[in-house]
């Protein structure tokens, strides 16, 4: 059994992080400052964690907000918890990164998805690669909300209060008009030995554009699809002379983006 | 059933690579050129993959050499090959990255183990940091040795042929003894929120010096061994605002670590 009740009565940074998507954005404001904790939330505090009523907890909304709040048991399978104040705002990163990926092996992709969060990726769009081990059709959904579970788990455990949006998509082409036009557009492709082209860091820090950078399935991409993103202003770069796992390019390549765009803070800054 | 017989009866990149680490470094000078694989090797051709006598495979001696050589089966426990060609000469790179990571859970260890490898990285040592999940005595030798199969077979995956030494000490004063004085020494602590030090690109670029990285284990560095790392010239460094999971950080820390000194190539060069 967990108790946490800190004198103040006010949640701190060792408070249990639960994912709350419901919170209006003005709720500090409002009479009632009450919410409902999702059926899956309430179970866990209840069942597993046995709070007790009146213990501090913290609440994300998904969309960049983190508050402080104090449990209210309803029933065993509800709880309420009462916001008692906005403990930080994630705001949308200046240059986002995002991935387009040829689907992966299902473990392959969990990692991915769990590591990107970590990494503050914007967004994920699995694709059906012509190399990617085809899934079927009616497992796509199941599939999706595996990932949305690793999502909010990962958030939590990194303290990020931003989702990481993740899509499956048919195809590169569908992938690719899901991204906004005016991104800075790379794919990453092991038959590419040396990269086609050579921007400069000086370049990049001009423009603020976000990053959407394309990695193949375990196969690698397939030569129509390297096309396919040539003919949508993708950049055709390597990764070295080491052949990467996909999982490990996808890894590498949001690191390396996401230092570019200042994630990492001081020393890693350009 | 694989059969690799290539009409030139030279080995190509793609034929399958195996570890043969006993290859005198002149054995292209001197009249026999066959060689006796390893046990476990042996083992995989015969058992496994079956290949046929006189097929093509490429062997990697774990110093750097990649040979083409053709099997020619002896017994069933042993395979002789005799090595035609050089196929490749990897060069320890001007400025190596190695890692002083707190032990992890072997799962953990074990991926980054992996990672490392893909990612190039030299070496990676890791210590009985003062939260690390306690590692019995007994089970270091068998812990050694099941990441020296997984840097084998993360090398033949990734067509490296210089392993990546790994090694497992007491304490992180021990650790710090195995790497050079004269690297760049960099620990990375989650509660640094800013890093103390902010080293720019060039001062970098200009010495060749090798990377130390510390990172700590699931439950963080303590003070005390910061301490340790201030007294070693380690400089105190954030990974920024997301409390990234240790193997997170092990691979974010090679990664760009890895970038700094060139691995990737062109684009990401400075």
């Amino acid at each position: 059994m967990v108790s946490n009740k800190s004198k103040s009565g006010r949640a701190s940074a060792n408070d249990r992080i639960f994912y709350c998507p419901d919170i209006p954005v003005d709720i500090l404001e409002r009479d009632t400052t009450s919410v409902d904790l999702p059926e899956n939330e309430a179970r866990h505090i209840n069942r597993v964690l046995r709070l007790r009523s009146g213990d501090t907890i913290r609440l994300f909304d998904g969309r960049g907000r983190l508050y402080g709040a104090t449990t209210r048991q309803a029933s065993k399978q509800t709880v309420v918890a009462e916001i008692t104040h906005l403990l930080d705002t994630e705001k949308s990163p200046e240059q986002g990164v995002s991935l387009i990926v040829g689907t992966l092996k299902a473990k392959k992709s969990d990692l991915v998805v769990e590591k990107c969060v970590e990494l503050g990726v914007e967004k994920i769009i699995f694709f059906e690669a012509g190399r990617s081990v085809a899934h079927k059709a009616e497992k796509q959904k199941k599939t999706i909300e595996r990932w949305e579970k690793i999502v909010v788990s990962a958030c939590k455990q990194c303290c990020r209060s931003r989702l990481m949006q993740v899509d499956l998509c048919e195809s590169l082409s569908e992938a690719i008009e899901k991204t906004p036009s005016d991104s800075k557009r790379l794919a990453f492709w092991e038959e590419a030995h040396e990269s086609r082209n050579n921007i400069s860091a000086a370049d990049d820090a001009a423009g603020k554009t976000p990053y959407i950078a394309l990695v193949g399935p375990e196969g690698g991409l397939t030569a129509e699809e390297i096309d396919i993103a040539l003919e949508a202003n993708f950049d055709i770069l390597s990764l070295g002379p080491r052949i990467l796992r996909a999982e490990t390019a996808c890894i590498v390549t949001a690191t390396l983006l996401q230092e570019r765009s200042g994630a990492f803070g001081k020393y890693f800054a350009r």
